[in-house]
């Protein structure tokens, strides 16, 4: 299987990249540790690129939208129509995702990834297997192929935006119903309860909610997938299994830019609970993949912070948001370019002349035993 | 008393614009609420500014340096002399919060409030009524006099700020010893104990955190300031009094910046516990003046939530940094600006054309009654 094959090649974090930046942040002009997660941020992202310091390039957020068969069970507060409305909106530069990435200084790449009617736009990008997902509660949401090409187009998209200098990408999406694919994904991975995974998305109330979660263990059941979920070491084939049967066209191309993150050695950023169960899957299908990815924000949506633990992720916003799009991972990448630039722009203690710690006490010493 | 006149003088957030920025954020497209904190600053920054969509011009970050007596006492890791060595870091474009005002598009004005040296460069900022605050463990920190010229200087600046076009203002600090005065602060105006308000700062060790603790119960004993604290209704007056007690010069110049926010009526930029105790110290002057502040991020330093919770502000930020300077601040600027760019350049679901919940429901009505 050509994708099997070519997450089989991922490589793991450089170790010599990693400890050049270590030595350099106890140098920097600052109290040791004292810029906490972003000081691991940078370390980690020395290891991603294996430059010293590293050099991040142009920013893009990636916005994968597609729709969704399950919707047919009522399990969201919008109409399907919305997912290519909102692509009109992405396209036309008037949603939320659009004005984060002006103020990140980022370009939006819009994917249509499989929503249910043509767009026939410039500046679209079309990857899409299908038109939607076949219903999940009555069988796979897509074939082992479409979900198959899905994560390719993911990877190849990672190519085709690293060729032209993007080196920092955020993830998110656009589709009606695909919070509910997220939490039958989330709970046919991890074992989690239905009532765990499934939150009100866009809005559902309470019996909205009782749908979405009962949608849920039908598709589990539909799909033969265990409601004790996937062991960790399942590997690639019975992840990618599992996302083609409950997962979605957004989601499993998602998976995919989170693969290419780790093949073309960029940090990717996620968003919130559905980039971020796409992200899962991903380090279901390669484990090394996780160390190149980036929690962006902490979603009001019960099931992300379970998918953040799966993932040993802690996000870097606190703003009980629930929109999507790749809004928090827009937030987030000018904090991650800050973070990082501390490696290259920072002055060190010996060429700012700034006592160190060890020098004030050596000299305490030195004055104790003159005296 | 000239600065009691001043702050009588601040008036409330503005309900109009804040109605119409309410009115703005539920037709924009977007499920209601769904960008959450954010949604709620934007509305606030409208009541700040009285204007919708509020237009909030240049950036800056305010970094405050000033020395301690406390000193004396061995409540640091590193020596008072790094002070005036990081004023010139600050300078030289060479210290953490240079580089993250950078990726902000924020100037860095660097002002001495009470450096013990006197440092004559271009482009420092100097409004020290002395150099570096007396030890508070024997008696007052500050005469009152000082510590009214302190916070007025801070009004000023930002008067000065605003008078070329600045509308956002970060604020943070410099200043060893200054998390013993914050604690001490911390302490007197909420009765916190010392064991709550003082933690390691720059990295003090076991020994160094058991003389912080100690300086700060001599200090308020000292100060004749009660371990209950200060009722938070005990005015401006008695507010002011324990700030020169057991406060500091910058201390007292970022209290002056908040209160100045609220005067010339822009939003602040808080960024860790000793920038937030003094915002603290400015809501207890002026109830009002907590409205027009922002919390940045979360601090290691344990006070820091103390402090954030009496003023009622929930960070957006968590890093675990404990850097000060006003780089957490620095981090959340853009934020700040994409966030209440919402309400100015986003679609709402009438001018981009996508269905609304309501309408979706509307249609579904009227195709059953058809039906």
């Amino acid at each position: 299987m050509k994708l099997l094959d070519r997450i089989a090649t991922i490589e793991p974090l450089r170790d010599e990249a990693m400890a050049a930046a270590r030595e350099r942040l106890d140098a920097l002009t600052k109290p040791p540790g004292s810029l906490g997660a972003l000081e691991r941020l940078a370390e980690r992202i020395a290891g991603i690129t294996g430059e010293m310091p590293p050099k991040l390039g142009g920013k893009a957020v990636v916005v994968m939208a597609a729709d969704h068969g399950v919707c047919e069970e009522g399990v969201s507060a919008f109409p399907s129509a919305v997912t290519a409305q909102m692509v009109h909106n992405f396209l036309n530069g008037g949603a939320a995702v659009n004005v984060f990435a002006r103020h990140a200084g980022a370009e939006v790449v819009c994917v249509d990834m499989g929503v249910a009617s043509n767009i026939d736009r410039p500046g679209l990008t079309v990857k899409k297997p299908a038109c939607g997902t076949a219903n999940m509660t009555r069988g796979p949401a897509m074939t082992p192929e479409q979900a198959e090409a899905a994560v390719l187009a993911g990877i190849e998209l990672v190519g085709e935006l690293a060729a032209r200098g993007v080196g920092l990408i955020g993830v998110g999406e656009m589709g009606i119903g695909n919070t509910t694919a997220a939490a039958a994904l989330t709970s046919a991975l991890l074992g989690v309860p239905p009532d765990v995974s499934v939150g009100r998305g866009t809005g559902v109330d309470d019996a909205g909610l009782a749908r979405k979660r009962d949608a849920v263990r039908r598709a589990l059941a539909a799909n033969g997938l265990s409601p004790a979920g996937l062991p960790a070491d399942a590997g690639a084939a019975a992840a990618l299994d599992a996302l083609a049967k409950v997962g979605g066209f957004e989601i499993a191309g998602m998976a995919g830019v989170c693969l290419g993150g780790a093949l073309y050695r960029l940090p990717v950023v996620v968003d919130g609970f559905i980039s971020t169960a796409a992200a899962l899957a991903a380090a279901r299908m390669s484990p090394l993949a996780a160390s190149f990815l980036i929690a962006s924000h902490r979603s009001e949506e019960p099931g992300h912070s379970v998918v953040l633990d799966a993932l040993g992720l802690e996000p870097m916003l606190e703003l009980d948001m629930r929109l999507g799009e790749g809004t928090g991972a827009a937030l987030c990448l000018r904090i991650v370019e800050a973070g990082v630039d501390i490696l290259g722009s920072m002055a060190t203690f010996a060429s700012a002349g700034v006592s160190t710690k060890l020098a004030a006490e050596a000299s305490e010493a030195e004055a104790g035993a003159g005296a």
